[in-house]
């Protein structure tokens, strides 16, 4: 099939830029040295290319992205990097084989991963992003705790999500260290081998934790593109098909906010400025008075946020440079 | 099932709130002359008891919602609101017994109607919003040529979106006047019975169409609930759990950026600031000196915008007064 074909939107992923992603990334981070993130894209089949690439861990946000790469034969070592007071899914999992370990940050966390059936847990430090992790200065007493309850604890976890999009490499680093000096300390109390943390806006910067839990660098988006070295390829985007043209200067098509997340703001068009997203439609104008496109032509859109993005769409299609569609994968993690 | 029982993030339905929106909305628009969008809801089970109010044509906004209407059996007379170029889909359900009107605005969407199989249009014509539709002058022309490809023109139908949000009455109904006046005068060229238009925002205010095409009116959000002449409840939120609190004076819950539609901004949690969306996290604090909740305890979170919000979710569930979950139903007119 080409891409032609396609119904729209669709999700096209371009496979040669994916590949190149993957293999930047593997060549800073190799095996174990990255755990990546599958919130970003929610595909198993996705996450097997990462496998296949050494990272034989993953990183998840949910218990549904939990199950799914278990039942997708990926559960080897699966961290679930957030607080989950319902674990009834995650034990019966790993009584069936999977590896999972998750983030605890209190007393009712720990105490729902040993009535869930989970008998690993990374103790989640807050190192300034305003969210989830106890203080620094707790995670020792929470350690011991977890121990006395029979959990294993692996290490400690802390997310500087806060600083992934900060422009400037020379601030970010500064206030990296300064989030990692806090998990450090946290990890000198706690114990374990395990330092998690790190995303793709920190990729070189955080050079502290042992496993960096980066996620949007396998398609990338438009907020992470405004950094000024993060070197990953977009090779992501929504195709869509134009659906009226107006005299008055504007194009329609026919992806709109339901196509997109839309939290970082509109989606782009190259050499097209975008007025507005409705439901489904995304109106637009053309840049430096070049010509409209015509109806039935096909746009390709390039989300503000890659995360969201991915969890509206049931499936993406991975074309290679002349537009073959080479795989069409499931988005298979959606959903809770 | 009680609503504690419940895996969140879930999307909860408040029955008696629903049922007071539909009669209230059935009372000033009763039988044909309501057309209820259900892109509001995608819900083929919600739309169900908009059809047993007596309101037995529904406007869509995709070639999925209509095929899943007509699945449904509710497939008398649906309107699909939008261009579209592949109609084969749409073919397939009139030929099985489902009635499909679609709009158009050009030659090229009249044309892929007659290879789609479609034999029956709407003349869609711009009224204000700069999206689709024909120049209010050249919709009998358009017409014509519809008809000329043995199309049946049922009529006009011309939104006012770019009102809908217009917070003072007065001003939104003098432009709603003079966006229908545009409309009734396409209409005079083009003929048919129908002329349609309007949303939830311009319910009382839009009196020239024969039939309003609203649906946010059965569950609501923030965005609506804005607009003071909007009388309808908040019958859907977003129930989810606390997951962590921070002595600094925060808290954080399980439904974040992907549980919600973001076009319109966050979510709303009543008696309490809302700080940010992460994925899957909304961190928050309290007003007005209240106690932040503990580990465990649920909260329901209103949505900005509906539209999106439904679509995220794979289903929604009815619960009564004493929250119990009477029904659950499918969102199953999502995707494309």
């Amino acid at each position: 099939m080409h891409i032609s074909e396609l119904t729209t939107p669709a999700v096209v992923v371009d496979e040669p830029a994916l590949e190149r992603n993957l293999a930047t990334m593997c060549d800073a981070h190799p095996g174990a040295a990255l755990r990546p993130h599958v919130k970003a894209h929610k595909t198993s089949e996705l996450a097997r290319r990462q496998a296949a690439r050494g990272h034989r861990g993953f990183t998840a946000a949910t218990v549904r992205e939990c199950v799914g790469m278990a039942e997708a034969g990926l559960g080897e070592d699966l961290l679930l990097a957030n607080e989950v007071l319902d674990m009834t899914r995650l034990g019966a999992i790993i009584e069936a084989g999977a590896r999972v370990t998750v983030a605890v940050d209190s007393e009712a966390v720990a105490q729902a991963a040993v009535a869930g059936g989970v008998r690993e847990v990374l103790i989640d430090v807050n190192v300034g992003l305003p969210r989830c992790g106890c203080a620094p200065t707790d995670a020792g007493a929470l350690a011991e705790l977890c121990r006395s309850l029979e959990l294993e604890v692996r290490g400690v976890m802390g997310y500087e999500g806060h600083l992934m999009l900060v422009a400037d490499p020379a601030d970010r680093a500064r206030q990296t260290e300064e989030c990692m000096a806090l998990l450090l300390a946290a990890h000198a109390d706690v114990g374990g081998d395990i330092v998690s943390g790190g995303g793709t806006g920190t990729w070189t910067t955080n050079t502290w934790v042992s496993e960096l839990q980066a996620g949007s660098y396998a398609l990338m988006d438009t907020a992470y593109a405004a950094i000024p070295d993060v070197p990953f390829e977009q090779s992501l985007t929504v195709l869509a098909t134009v659906i009226s043209v107006n005299p008055g200067g504007w194009a329609v098509v026919d992806a709109g906010l339901k196509a997109f997340g839309m939290d970082h703001g509109n989606p782009s068009i190259p050499g097209a400025d975008v007025w507005f997203c409705s439901d489904e439609h995304t109106v637009y104008s053309m840049q430096d008075g070049a010509p409209l496109p015509a109806v039935g032509e096909r746009v390709r859109m390039v989300p503000a946020h890659i995360d969201p993005t991915c969890a509206l769409h049931e499936r993406m299609h991975l074309v290679d440079a002349d537009g073959t569609v080479l795989e069409t994968w499931p988005v298979d993690l959606r959903g809770w």
